[in-house]
């Protein structure tokens, strides 16, 4: 019975989705320095930024200093950690099929978007500014790697991408006003946003574009 | 009488500015994110970010957290709606002469110069350090727009632009020491950015670099 | 006698090391903005950013704030000087060997680590986590000098820059660990940092990188 509260424990489910997305995160960050051909520190500070940016820049917004991932040393050693696999099994990481990988990413970008969405809940943020303080979780890491590599981040032009991570983060604040118990909150959120995101590549869709047709 | 009151409370001229000015700087923004291709969801981050980051990194740096701009949903809705302005009347945005859209964006500057000062004075900031930061929220929005747009920042290198707002800061800052009530301050201020600005443009000033004659 | 508590006191070495490391930077800043064309205000932007982002930076993560460049009015004054040199001694400074200024640049990195380690660890964060700021405090600088530039940080892929800060800042971390006296602690690491980037450049040391022979 007393184990069983854990899982409902908004702080619990917070670290374990944090993790498992900054190790991806990092992994993704990693494997962009190696196509920019930076060296073994750039791949690890781009590590670092992809996986821990958008966490840094939501806790710096909400007044939460320092942030999650400078107090808890686990944060930045799976930043490391995701770097590190990168370095040393870079061919066998490129081996790891397009699909699953964009259903990776689609997976970190939902825990990233429910977290963020929730930790600013709890700093009792008005709804509408957590469900963006849960995007910008989502997708910070991946527009400050794009800015290290002095390109148009890709989350401005590129389908479904913020998109997905933005209507997650509002069904976490809608079942949230809702009453539902944190862990139904956030799974389904995280589950709207995985699956927006992926049947968009796989459907081709886009937002539309000034001009046009 | 007691409505008169109003009229001399900075805070209140501070809000009114702040979200005048927003709707300005979040046009400007989205037309950037036109010209650059990006899509809706592009567009709106561009409207937001050219719009508020100015003042949520002078808020950050002051220590007013969570930014003002994200404690009242104000202030993202109204850059929000001048990104669906833009998105919707893109073509009859364009057909506005180009000096009145200096004139706009001049008084956008000019505003957020001056509420980016008085803040930073209420806070306690040395004058110094207050106007570098009404300088900040006037071009930060424009900075992280470029940026963005793996640009060099035009306010780097384009005419009388950035020092139009430091010298509007300056003016603050030195009618505050003089005791001026606010509302002097802030007319005085406003006005020595908004015509140094517009002259600049017409008369084609510009700062001088090293190495030129 | 009480004067000499004086050098053993860590905020005073702060304090003075702080400012060197500005003037230098601040001096750096201004001849990127010199060689990428930008005008005064561009100049003594970038002569800012670079002397101060990366402290700023650190001071925002850490919750230290107002920075505490923004608190005392000498550090943005201090490296406005730098940028008035390079504005008024451009030819003068550029006359000044290649070695030299390798050499001074290291000195103000090593002094930045040194500095901005110290800070975090005065703050309580974990030994991990302030190397990692006080390589922030070191690079951070020079990255947004970059950004601002629209090119990649050369931080990230420029032979044993980053890396000899980083190793500065463990080696303070461990002094300080060791109960050494702050003024050793600070003294061997600046070393170390120094050494190592001035070594490598003459020795022309670099990061691996995947996929290099």
């Amino acid at each position: 019975m007393i184990d069983a509260t854990l899982y409902y424990n908004p702080r619990k489910l917070l670290l374990v989705a944090d993790l498992a997305g900054t190790l991806l995160f990092g992994i993704e960050g990693a494997t962009a320095a190696v196509n920019g051909n930076l060296d073994f520190l750039g791949l690890m500070v781009l590590a670092f930024a992809t996986a821990l940016a958008g966490g840094i820049f939501r806790d710096l917004l909400i007044g939460a200093v320092p942030p999650a991932s400078l107090r808890d040393w686990r944060y930045p050693a799976t930043a490391f950690v995701g770097g590190a696999l990168v370095f040393f099994l870079d061919h066998f990481l490129r081996k790891i099929p397009v699909p699953v990988m964009i259903d990776l990413d689609a997976m970190a970008l939902a825990l990233f978007a429910v977290a963020g969405t929730e930790k600013a809940l709890d700093y009792k943020l008005n709804p509408f500014i957590a469900a963006l303080l849960g995007t910008v979780t989502a997708v910070g890491g991946g527009t400050v790697r794009d800015i290290f590599l002095a390109q148009v981040p890709r989350v401005l032009n590129v389908d479904i991408y913020a998109t997905a991570a933005l209507a997650g983060a509002a069904v976490v604040v809608a079942c949230r006003k809702l009453k539902f118990p944190p862990v139904w909150s956030a799974v389904l959120g995280g589950s709207v946003c995985f699956l927006l995101r992926v049947v968009a590549v796989w459907q081709h869709w886009s937002l539309p574009k000034v001009g046009s047709p």
